[in-house]
């Protein structure tokens, strides 16, 4: 099956020890579209400006990316975001956020998507995850993402969305933001009580834990020598999710877990180089062959 | 096969959220022996003052560990420690140090106890470590622990340590004060160019890494809905990771792999209650239901 994806496209300048890169393609959407690809069909929802570069879109469109519901608004200009990493890969500062036209970003969804049987809805404002959900059919499988300042701020528009989703991507700073609950098991069933089937907790460096109602899976980040920039790195953790589910075409306890172990090496191959550079290289049989090396560093047998 | 195990027996009190519990049995040796002994036969090395209670003793003779090594010094003052865990259970403040007999503690190995073919080093003066090894034959398996201060103070006697053991545990802070490294892979591989032939970097909540010169392998932590006191957690994880290779008799890549599961669930049971109430409790077919849910919990074919 395909999935449709919604969220940020935008341009980022990003300082790291290891260097730095100036307007390179950023924004969740662009991290989990490029990621999902790998999977399966992806179309994506989003908006650029009149700067958004014909060498940006090529990256999109090389990955078969059905870009029809990326509008372009005339005079206009892209999201953009400065960031720089200290020598501590969880310590970002924000230098610049310009929001520009994404500002006034109102999804709309042509005609072709709104049968999709999947959805992942980045981290946007959850009034407009909310328009996204109406225009699509009630049968998708739905995953989303939110932040701290949706939290905060929109807190009745996303516990109504928590309702209407199956499952969140959150990080576990978020879930204790979200619940009251700093333990992350009480965290995740708090979620759950809000609405979602599915809850994936995620510790950036320290790995992931799904929750359902019925089971639960931990993984550990896939060990990396050397995290050169982690940006967009839980949006491509949301894309390899998404997509394996996608591909798959069920949600199942089983696919659920294989979900989990390629959500954690798709985000490790976002950390191997600036902005998207790695993944525009990266194929599916890149990501199968981390998966198995992933298996072979966690797998041990039951004991009799 | 038997392991003999050198390190700390205390009293300690300590204090967290879930309440207060006064002079209960502590140190490094309790704990990694008492998890030990749900695997294999333990010989204990250690030093108690006159004030080491009846009880404290009976828990140790309860799990069959061999006390012919534990001195008891006429007189003289059990090693106290009094600590304070925050609502953070990472976070963790001593209150009171008291070293008493511990403070002239000179191992001595009982003649039956220096043919063993598995020793554990708890963390204690490297110097001591060292005649340990003086007194035990050259065919033994050698896990050490060692800690911040004497990587500060004794870097020298620590360095030629390194050169007679066979797997170091350490937490990922020590990792990185001993080589400079904070990236965990990288921090492994110069301590295994320092001599050991496989190193264990714990992260607490955060599971846990074993490297080797052929593989390595990650393990989340057992995900715990409330960490009642952690004291002792990184001992016991050392007595189920050693426990585990003393049972096996070998200490191939299959059974390293288990050990480090043994180790994560050992250290889970000994967080969810004050000091040793837990593994008072424990046997091995509890240690040996958690590892089977663990298992369940982070395994996934390959991928085909």
């Amino acid at each position: 099956m395909s999935i449709v994806i919604v969220g940020s496209v935008a341009v980022d300048t990003i300082e790291t020890p290891n260097g730095k890169v100036e307007r390179a393609l950023g924004g969740s959407a662009t991290y989990s579209s490029i990621v999902a690809s790998c999977f399966c069909p992806v179309s994506l929802v989003g908006v650029v400006g009149e700067d958004f570069s014909r060498r940006h879109r090529s990256v999109l469109e090389a990955r078969k990316i059905d870009l029809r519901g990326l509008e372009t608004i005339a005079g206009g200009k892209t999201f953009f975001w400065h960031g720089r990493y200290g020598s501590d890969p969880n310590e970002r500062e924000t230098l610049v956020t310009e929001l520009n036209v994404f500002e006034k970003f109102s999804p709309v969804l042509p005609e072709s998507y709104r049968s999709t049987g999947y959805l992942f809805l980045g981290n946007i404002d959850p009034d407009l995850q909310h328009s996204v959900l109406d225009q699509v059919g009630d049968g998708a499988c739905v995953g989303c993402d939110t932040m701290n300042f949706w939290i905060e701020n929109k807190p009745e528009s996303l516990a109504a969305l928590l309702g209407r989703i199956d499952i969140l991507f959150v990080n576990d700073g978020e879930a204790a933001q979200l619940t009251g609950e700093t333990n992350a098991i009480r965290a995740a069933r708090a979620i759950l009580a809000m609405g979602p089937s599915a809850v994936v907790i995620k510790k950036g460096e320290h790995g992931a834990m799904l929750m359902t109602e019925t089971f639960r899976f931990v993984t550990p980040a896939f060990p990396l020598e050397n995290v050169f920039d982690p940006t967009g790195a839980g949006d491509s953790f949301a894309g390899g999710f998404m997509g394996c589910l996608a591909a798959a075409g069920d949600t199942g306890e089983s696919t659920l877990k294989r979900a989990m172990v390629f959500g954690t090496v798709s985000a490790s191959f976002t950390c191997e180089d600036f902005s998207v550079a790695r993944l525009e290289k990266l194929d599916y049989g890149d990501i199968r062959r981390r998966f198995n090396e992933f298996a072979g560093m966690t797998a041990v047998g039951r004991e009799i």
